[in-house]
């Protein structure tokens, strides 16, 4: 890449997933709104069809109104075709397919254990890291070998052990991860502004002290210029607890089964004094089965849904339907605002500006009170080449329990997957709060997950 | 005190609580039995003439068959009486009286609720923690008035959360809390041994690596001489995981209820790969409700049993007779084997030797990976004047989760006990993992447990 | 103070120390050119008529060219009137007179040991600290009861001892302590960069990750945009490590006696490979005294200067004319440029942009090899009404024992000040690197100084 | 090995550098005293006929007067017949020969730097620690691959630099460090004891706190029954600290240029307030040059002296001479008590005793206020197959710099030595409080020294 000025153009982004229908589109949006960045992204994907597809859509994105700048798009067939000297590298994967997943969320039913996303803890969440880690294991490897300077951005769930593991590989590796979830939280504080009389307030100027992990994150600071958030949010959530508050939500998030009425967020204010900050579907899987997850109807109870597979599968087919009119023009590209921070983050990196947000890295002591190295969410500085965590302080004794039980538990999927030893795994499969069954309907209900995904476990002996 | 060579004498001893049937007991035969100390002990308690007719008791165990040394016991009034001057205090008393236990123990039972010792964790330790951690603090403040170079042995439950109140109000406090359930997994150990052909080692002579919490204490490492027992004992798991081990019981320890066919134990072995080392009634009070208390089938099914307060109250009945009946002389006072350490770390801390054994501290580094301060349990070596925690290590990531959540919800009751705040240490009991129930009804059941123990709860506004 | 959209006003600062010739006249310009705060500044002096006059020459502030806001400037009497209610507490004082700063940097001449500033650290730097800490103690007493939400920037040097004072005295003040010689490190860098034909780069846009303590901070990381300025500084050395570089210094500061030629910040980077971040005159004091500050002639050699109090006395006169001319409008007010963050940072922790630059605090972690609790100079974000540090990590093995043996010392100093007790500092000042005369010489020369400056240490027994 | 009731038999130790004159004879000396085990002894050396030699010695130990057990020596000559299903591995070398330690020695006197031993720290202990590193490395990776279960115990300097070599090529070795000099200390206290009337304290009995590393061990606690020594201590210097205490000096230590009288130590005492604990040839080499080892005078007038290597070449022929008269019988075979502790802790280990004694192991929390890994000296407990260090507790901040400074030097030294990299160390050797000299003549000392020993450093490029 070539720094000219306050611009940087040639930038090299290789993007690992990028036959992705929907949120490549997003970053498509995104980069091109940007005038002061520009270059080239490889996309790679397993599916080199769809990559040769959005390669098609993003290079249409420079030719739409409003585009600043100029990226071109390539399908690339490998990964070191899509690494090699890149400056950047997003992943955003789907380990395995929906039928994978379908396993993850919906076998453990018959147990009497419900899921409502599947995707970052209880049984799915552990077997969907079973056959990611491995997945990531390859990818922090090529990095290493084609591309060992480049940001690494991650998108992927599991996000925690995803993170884990490439440092755990590539312990050298310049890579964070990103989500969105602390975003909505601070939206419910303008929300809680707006209650107040403050209006249209938006969520960046809400300042926030973010603390421990991904999908489980919390604030134990929230404040608005001379405003302290905490006793508002605590008279919002006298009014709001029992009912649930409907409005206020995150414009740029799928509706429906994605919806929740902050009940559970709410509750948790109530039980441990601190504001959880992602969507109730998230919180809910880090919780006792029995609390917000133990049937359908106390699920409904807490005004949030679960999410089932069909349903994604059958968003997939949408996508793919949108996918193709995009290639044939039958509807147009246009720019859209995604509040995603990954560009700007990009853009910070390259020297362009220094910003402040919540991201997911290891712990080098911005969290003491939690053990080194494992990988945490909590503010970080973006400034030129370096993101540097911002000290979130010890955690409250009152949450702390929260966070170590679910880094106890990522910490030994981890291992096993990088030992390949589902037995490893098993200990936290069986202790997971959500696997409120003996250990041995767990025993068999895990080896029946095991079973189904098999295809993408090659690795494993069990 | 007096040093004289190898032998110390005049010692004085407050025992505070010393008006108990039983313990007080066993601590006057363990005294009387070692020859190189001799002194006076001073016993205080509210029920005067149980001290009186203690006095009684404790001064014919210098005329019985074997006694080896001379302890002249004197009843006093008050607890500056008992602890002026003193050399060491040993603090043993019952917070309340039986009446409150049942409250503790039962009152959750409408709920679902079961508890099979209730006086460390779950919804009975937490409100006995707030009738008792205000009497530590009165004993404490008298300790740092009246003999702030005391050494304090404390043997009084909740045990963990008196130890930081003793040194949170007075923190140059040479106390320490000591506890024979470990003692209980090293004959279980034993007996492993025993069924590898090698007899009848004594407990003693099981090297352990201890760790955790008191009552939810863990082994990392089991050595007998060159012998590694955690393949022994995975292979005794295997064989009695099912069935329960009937034998090798602790000889030391009342029968009936409290016995346990160390099921729970085992099984935490299998979930946890650590040995689990304390009774079965107490592990499992530590555990999801759901696991091992969720109903009293559920108790019965792992083999160990509920102490119903009832119990307790009867063997008082006992125990007052057999007390009438030392003092009548209608029953002979004899010395007995207590297998407690108590009275040899007495004499270590007077130089008189050294000993490693598992005891009760604040957190210095310890176990690094939990907070500083906490109270633990690990070895300690005990030598003249001095108790010196060894290095127990960083807690496996497996088990790490476990002593977490319990430390969080000991420092929460602690900080609302010393700031008599009700409010506060609701967060730790609706959270606790025997609270099965949702925020409302633990909200009603808390409510009934402090109205049913107010008498003891004065300082407290509710 | 009030909040009104993008503006705040009615903001009430106590400028303790507030009769300053000189620094205080930058504060004022700096404070009328920001236009979106305004308010009151109370002028607290010991030295009242010097209040009285910097309130005429601060209002005049508000009629020059250029200025944007509106500041009404008050002398007050007493401390209490100057912080009741304020929201911004400056203090910038001089402890005791230049008499005693003659004796705490000339006297220990006599003994051959030299110093080039004597306000931080070596036995001038550790007496100043005993006159100034009680002085601190009682300033923080007035903060806690007069305005302890007060945010509390400290200017006056010993700045950590200083800091550390403020936190033991008062756990909960706000208080940060800035300085401005780090931005002289940058502006270095800024022409390492021009010698590498990348002109006019301004100091803010050279990334740096700040370690260490006041005066003694160092760089582990220097950044421009995609270029990491290390090689290029290593370069630099190799080219005028031996002659010295005498251009690129900083604009904003006082010449002569205060320049040097960077040979000390060069030498200790061929030493030590990071790159030491402060005047050289300062550097030198905290190495061992053989090596920078042996005699004038190795000052010399070294391209600085001792600070003669003679010329400090002499600078003194020339303000107090300088004051006279400004009040008598012999000499016209105008705005200039200090570059000086305070403003800056006062403006962001009132939610009006946010920033990150280096700043004292205490250590909650962002160096996790050095103690907790002891202040350190580290980046941090300043936002809405939050000073949060940013991770500095682990200082380098090299620069680790330079670090600890300079708190080693501070933490004394601190401990005896608080408790009045020059024999405890005197086991700081023995071991001082730049006393490297015996025991027994210390043992007088310390006593001398004692001496000399008694009507400031009135406090303590000696 | 067997374990026999309380016996074991068969026992195998490695035993490298064991052609050794001296010290090996005491070693054959304390396993035959010890009448519980027995086994064989492999001598390996590069000097093969010193091996021969001593097993002819050692075969004999079995027939003296007063032998318990029987032990078989073999002198063997490759490292792996040693080290083959070795139980135990004594590393005892001297790394190079007497004429390099002369260059380590002496050739810094030209440059007006004294060293008085010149094997720990200072230009002599850095350039012997290149020298011997590199070997260990070759023993650790020998270890590793022969007996990676085998328990080592290494005896040889620099100690600390060794055991973190051991621990960083091999991290599971079961490595301990072992040396005398705190005895000494605990020999003085005795005598600081029969100067208040309380005779004959053996050593054992004097309970202490070690902390530290070896050679600048630090006593922060001394304790004898009910007796604190720390104010006996300040009498006993402020008696003997100008004059120097002639009297109790360790018996089983070389005399003449050997001995001191403790002014070091006592001076140190004065500038710290904690008791240093090494002989003071040793200490005096850790701290400022300026101070005990400015010249020759000041060694004398410190009461100590320093050791010429040409006293240890005459020694040796001393020994040589020894040996032969041993192996023809013209001097007899007999015990002599050492004084050491290592046969006790071999017993320790084989689960025969439990002991408490100082040693050098990584930190893995017993110096909390120290890095992790780095290698400490402080007490551990001996038992069943394990050596567990004791709590020493956070160094006072007295002495934090003093210890902090030397892990900084170590641990760049240990690297540059792994790296082979000796412009690395090069950054110790310069900044060593010895090395008093500026940065010139440090690189043209350094590089004489290299080029000295050079024989030695084959694997560096320099």
């Amino acid at each position: 890449m070539k720094h000219l000025g306050n611009k940087v153009e040639d930038i090299k982004i290789a993007y690992v997933g990028g036959g992705s229908r929907g949120w490549a589109w997003g970053l498509m949006s995104d980069l091109v709104s940007a005038e002061d960045i520009s270059g080239e992204v490889r996309l790679y994907d397993i599916d080199y069809e769809a990559s040769l597809n959005n390669a098609i859509i993003g290079n249409k994105y420079n030719d739409v109104d409003g585009a600043k700048s100029k990226w071109i798009y390539k399908a690339v067939k490998t990964l070191s075709d899509a690494l090699t000297d890149a400056d950047f590298v997003v992943v955003s994967i789907l380990p395995g397919t929906f039928d994978e997943m379908e396993s993850d969320v919906h076998a453990p039913e018959k147990y009497g254990i419900y899921q409502s996303v599947g995707d970052s803890t209880g049984p799915g969440g552990i077997v969907r890291a079973l056959r990611t880690l491995p997945m990531i294991e390859l990818i922090a490897t090529a990095i290493k070998n084609y591309c060992p300077n480049a940001w690494v951005i991650n998108y992927t769930n599991p996000m925690t052990m995803i993170m884990r593991t490439f440092y755990k590989v590539f312990p050298k590796i310049k890579a964070f991860g990103c989500c969105h979830e602390v975003f909505g939280a601070q939206r419910l504080l303008s929300a809680v502004l707006d209650e107040n009389g403050i209006k249209d307030v938006p969520r960046e100027e809400i300042k926030v002290n973010v603390t421990g992990v991904n999908h489980f994150t919390w604030l134990t600071k929230a404040q608005y210029k001379n405003i302290d958030l905490f006793p508002l949010y605590e008279k919002f959530v006298e009014k709001y607890g029992d009912c649930g508050y409907e409005r206020g939500r995150d414009e740029n998030w799928v509706k429906t089964v994605n919806t929740n009425n902050h009940r559970v967020k709410m509750d948790l204010f109530r039980r441990f004094k601190y504001i959880a900050a992602a969507g109730d579907r998230h919180l809910a899987e880090f919780c006792e089965g029995t609390w917000y997850l133990k049937n359908p109807e106390t699920v409904d109870y807490w005004g949030f849904a679960l999410t089932p597979v069909s349903h994604r599968k059958n968003d997939l087919k949408n996508r793919l339907e949108k996918s193709r009119k995009l290639i044939s023009g039958e509807q147009p590209i246009a720019l859209r605002k995604t509040g995603e921070d990954g560009v700007n983050q990009i853009r910070a990196l390259l020297g362009l500006h220094t910003m402040v947000t919540n991201v997911n890295l290891p712990n080098v002591g911005q969290i003491p009170n939690l053990p080194l190295d494992v990988v945490v969410e909590t503010n970080a500085v973006f400034s030129d080449d370096a993101v540097t965590p911002v000290m979130a302080g010890e955690l409250p004794i009152e949450i702390y329990p929260l966070i170590t039980r679910i880094i106890g538990e990522q910490e030994i999927v981890v291992e096993s997957a990088l030992k390949r030893d589902v037995e490893l795994a098993f200990k936290a499969f069986v202790n997971n709060p959500l696997v409120t069954i003996g250990i041995d309907d767990a025993k068999k209900l895990y080896k029946e997950m095991l079973e189904n995904t098999k295809r993408y476990l090659q690795e494993y002996n069990f």
